[in-house]
Order: C-alpha cells, then sequence, then structure tokens
C-alpha cells in the first residue's frame, strides 16, 4: 500500500490546497474528515480516496492511502488532526424537481448554510439554490454543520436574479422573507411549487429579489424581533415540508 | 480619568481572568464587547465599567476606563481586538411568569444556547432554565449569538429534575422532544401554561427528564431525520409563541 511520510510529497501539497476555496472550484474536490461523513459521501458515489494513518479502514472498496501522523494532522482542519480524511469530488446534478426549494440569497456563515441544509433535507425539499456571494457548500465547517445532509440534495450556486424568472416560468411561486410590507407567515397558503428566499445575516434578501418575488414574508414576532436566519429556514421548511 | 497602559496591571489580570467560567461564577461578573451588546446590557442596568481606547464612549453616565491598545487586545476574545469592552454583572430575577418556558438539557454548544436564548425572546417567552450540565449563559460566543437578547429574560441554572416536579404543582405541562414513543408534534395541542425542554446535540433530552414530562413530542420529517437543536426550537417555540 502506498505510505506518504513526508509533508513535502507533492500530493500532500495539491491536497491541503482544497482548504482554499478557490482550489476547490479550480478542481472540483474537497475534503471531509471523519467516519460518519466519508460514509455518507461514499454511500453517494462521491469519494475518489481515503487517507488515514490507520492500516485498515471502514469502507470497503475505496481507494486508501497511508501516511504519517504529522501528514494527518497537516491535512486536517482540526487542531487535534484527524484518522480518516477524504478527498471528495462535487457532485453534477440531473433535473430537479421544483416542489419545494431553498434559495439563498447571501449567507456568510458557514454553520448557518450548513445547518440550512441540514434542515432542508430533513423537510425533503428538492434544493437549494445560492447565489455567487454566499459562502463556499465545501468549506469545511459547513461540511460538518450539515452532518452529511450535503451529499443528499442538489446544491447549485447561480445568479438569483436569472433564476427568479425562470422559476415564475415553471410555475413556482416565489417567497421571500422581509420586514417591511409583508405578509404574516401564519397567512401564506400552500401552492404546488415553491420557492423560500433567506437572505444575508446582517441585510436580509437584497431589495432586487424581494422585489421580483411573488409574495414577502414575515415571521410574527412580538419581542426582541430578531432570528437567526437558519432558525427562520427551519420554521418556514417545517411548515411546508413536503409529505 | 483613569488610564491603564500595562499589561502587569492588577485589574487587567483580575478583568482577564472573567475568560474563565469558573472566575465569572465566583465573582458574579461577565465580559462584553461592542457597542450593540453594551447598549443592550447597559438598558438592563447591568454594566459595571466600560473599558475602551477612546477618549469618548457612546455611554453616558457610565463609569470608562481608559486603556492602551495592547491591553484591550489582551482584553478581547477576538483576534483583530475590540475598541469597547465593559465588565457586567450577571441579572438576578424576580418571580418569573410561567406561561411559556424552555429548558436546555445538556446543550453544549455556545452559539446553540445563543441562538435558543435570542429564538426565545422573540417570542416572548418567559424565561429559559438550564441543567448543570448546559454550557455557560456568559461565555463570550453564547452572548454573541444571542445578539443581546439575554439581557432581556430570566436564565436560571438548575437542577431540571426537580425543576419538573415544582413545574407541575404550578399547573405547568412539561413537553419534551423525543425521538421513540412521542406523538407528532403538529397533534400537541397549547396549554395555557408550557414548558418545552430541548437536549444534547448527541444525546437528546435525558431518559429520566422524557420520562417525567407530560408529553413527548417528534417534529415530523421525512428525508433525513436529523435536526440542529436550535432549529428545532425555533419551530416549537414559534408555534406556541406568546400572542
Amino acid at each position: 500500500m502506498e505510505k506518504i511520510e513526508s509533508l513535502q510529497n507533492a500530493k500532500v501539497r495539491e491536497w491541503t490546497a482544497l482548504h482554499e476555496k478557490k482550489e476547490r472550484d479550480r478542481t472540483g474536490r474537497f475534503l471531509i474528515e471523519g467516519e460518519h461523513l466519508i460514509k455518507e459521501a461514499a454511500s453517494a458515489g462521491l469519494v475518489e480516496l481515503v487517507i488515514s494513518d490507520l492500516e485498515e479502514i471502514p469502507f470497503p472498496g475505496i481507494r486508501h492511502v497511508l501516511a504519517a501522523p504529522k501528514v494527518m494532522k497537516k491535512l486536517s482542519a482540526n487542531v487535534s488532526g484527524a484518522h480518516l480524511i477524504a478527498i471528495c469530488r462535487k457532485p453534477s446534478y440531473e433535473a430537479v424537481s421544483l416542489h419545494r426549494l431553498l434559495l439563498l440569497d447571501g449567507i456568510q456563515d458557514p454553520g448557518n448554510l450548513g445547518t440550512l441544509i441540514r434542515t432542508a433535507v430533513s423537510f425533503s425539499f428538492d434544493g437549494v439554490w445560492c447565489s455567487e456571494d454566499t459562502c463556499d457548500f465545501y468549506n469545511e465547517k459547513t461540511i460538518r454543520s450539515t452532518q452529511g445532509a450535503l451529499f443528499h440534495l442538489p446544491l447549485i450556486r447561480t445568479d438569483l436574479k436569472e433564476l427568479v424568472p425562470e422559476l415564475h416560468q415553471q410555475g413556482v411561486k416565489v417567497i421571500a422573507t422581509a420586514l417591511d410590507a409583508s405578509i404574516p407567515f401564519a397567512s401564506l397558503e400552500a401552492s404546488e411549487k415553491m420557492a423560500f428566499v433567506l437572505g444575508n445575516e446582517g441585510q436580509g434578501v437584497s431589495a432586487e429579489i424581494q422585489k421580483a418575488a411573488d409574495e414577502r414574508i414575515r415571521i410574527e414576532m412580538h419581542g426582541f424581533e430578531s432570528l437567526n436566519v437558519a432558525v427562520a429556514g427551519g420554521i418556514v421548511m417545517y411548515r411546508f415540508r413536503a409529505q
């Protein structure tokens, strides 16, 4: 079995570069850590290679490279290192059903992005579309927050300003969360095809997308009037979950 | 005006120690940073002192100590330092209304704890009770995630096993989130006084508290069957928000 001992090894440098978004974009590859996430990615057929300092790995049929502990520490996003790291390829998606969609307009926090993806999968949403300025799907913190859910639904990066008119043509009702000039969430009725837009943690959904949406809703609050975007997404997706 | 230049100053050592939970518990004091949080704490009458490297601070009538930038950096929880840091005292609470309560059983992540507190305030809950093994309310990350909400409702650390029977005596219905032997959340009916229990990120609500609860509910999912605890709390608190 191949064994890598040196931090100077060309492959180690290549893999370490995957901590950077631009290298993930260029290569279409990303890193994950730990048995649970690797199992989820393997079940989606996305794992190319597992790097480990263990002689035996719990993933039959997947290519395994043995590496020295110092190499594992270098590749890990955790201070304490990791025993199992995988190189995955980004999935490509077939035609997506348009029954229940989540649109994210400029989410900045990888933990919020990951939690929103996890919630979308749990409530059987059909896909997540993100604006170009939303943080990276394949950031380690995003992946960890999804708990592996990101391997289970289409994640698409796009220009939302172009997407909304396309969704309208397909009969999808687009609903933006907003504070002003909006209807209470409880009064929103179900439609066959719905897309919900959540916005940036500080600014909310951009004015342009709010204007293009069919409805603007606000979640009814009587106190502090402040909700984390992943919590707002959970409230909206739970009520309109796919059955 | 008093000015502190040295990192060896006894007060700097005393304030820096407030980054540790045991020192916060011993002194009943905690640190916060930034104009927004300090304003929220000042409006609740909790700020004892503002430390700043600015000659003028935007908090009239509050004691101000001038400090050198290196002192500010030492006191700050942020790598980039801070211009405004306050020493606050933990609030004490009068009798709490028991209409809508949140009980937290072993929450470990400060971000989740802070987000749950923020959501509880936004949906006009009357108070948050935490088990002894829930992480600290006054951890910097918890405070930041509350967005200042923690100054607006009672936060009480207690033994939940003793609290639940007391709540029963007061006519409060206790509802635990659970996976097994539970009813769908949608079938739960409103009661005048309700307390919702959310559990540890990995283990959920402890078996003992689940058993003591009047109802065990599960949030209906059809996909990945995995929700972040702050998202689950948002879904529950939204539906039973105080009007």
